[in-house]
């Protein structure tokens, strides 16, 4: 997608050979023009799909998943990282290790959320090494829902995640996919003509 | 906002006489298109205001928004409830004490997104004691920034929240503005002709 490498470009700070700060434009400030062409964007790449539902995962995630639900008509749920006190009953939970912070969370969406006969689209802000999604994968396993892909803002295609989540057959749309960050230089995988 | 009062009736769960749940369509699952017209109603209350900049808290105030921030294309912040690894250097912080969860949270908002020069219009998902708003508050102060006001989903104006702000002169609109939880029926605060 043109218009986010081009933000990315402009805005990201490559602050390592593994860490993207994009925080001017998705995960701490937003640019909401920029997530509205990104929903757009999800729900062109889905549109034959059925989504019936979109699954993200606080806090990045909402924005991109909420846009991409406008254009979709569908409701989006977001799972928590931090259970609410009205978080309760019939829940699907997962683990999550983040490698940067060397931490495990639990994961949690009411069974209210997912039912069997929906069709789930996974969005998030980032893909690296895949830990969020796989666990997001799991809760609609446990759902007994029907996958129709994962919708990833941007993926760091030099991590594993993305490879992790293709093996197993997902269809995995990522709208700037980073083939390298090295010497503080964004450089992108080329995206397929068929996008 | 009559359409919010309407979706609040129909799926609102009244849990106590201070609780209400919200979670199909505001903090948990989220309905997109409702989000839409929320952000709208933002957008036509404080048009005359001049506002260059949306500030909200995450996770649930993010959706609101966001979408307030497409119809006024301005940016949208969310301040951290944690801090994020690549969030550090120039930082506006306050604490926020939860009663319902009885904690205190830092939170916290990168020096880079509220500018002394910006109008700020604070929008969260709920107001009931008001100290996130108040935290939000302090550090559009610690900016110098000038306010335009706080825009509200959903009042609890049986706490003390709405109160605490509108004696410091500040306007406060609120979408939905609860008058009473009492025997789990919610009853509203009438809204006043000029909205």
């Amino acid at each position: 997608m043109k218009v986010l490498q081009e933000k990315i470009i402009k805005e990201g700070k490559v602050l390592s050979d593994t860490v993207l700060k994009v925080d001017s434009f998705l995960n701490h400030q937003i640019d909401p023009m920029l997530m509205k062409e990104i929903g757009d964007e999800f729900a062109a790449r889905f549109q034959e799909a059925g989504v019936t539902k979109i699954v993200t995962i606080e806090s990045s995630g909402i924005a991109p998943a909420t846009m991409a639900g406008l254009t979709m008509n569908v409701p989006v749920v977001f799972a928590r990282k931090r259970k609410s006190l009205t978080l309760s009953g019939n829940l699907y939970t997962a683990q999550v290790h983040s490698f940067t912070k060397n931490e495990t969370n639990e994961i949690s969406i009411s069974g209210n959320f997912i039912q069997q006969n929906d069709v789930v689209l996974i969005i998030d802000d980032f893909l690296a090494n895949g830990q969020a999604v796989l666990g997001l994968l799991n809760m609609v396993e446990q759902a007994g829902a029907k996958l129709a892909g994962v919708g990833i803002v941007i993926e760091k295609g030099f991590q594993s995640g993305g490879q992790l989540i293709r093996e197993r057959g997902i269809r995995v749309e990522s709208l700037a996919n980073i083939a390298s960050l090295q010497n503080g230089k964004v450089e992108f995988v080329a995206e397929r003509s068929s996008l």
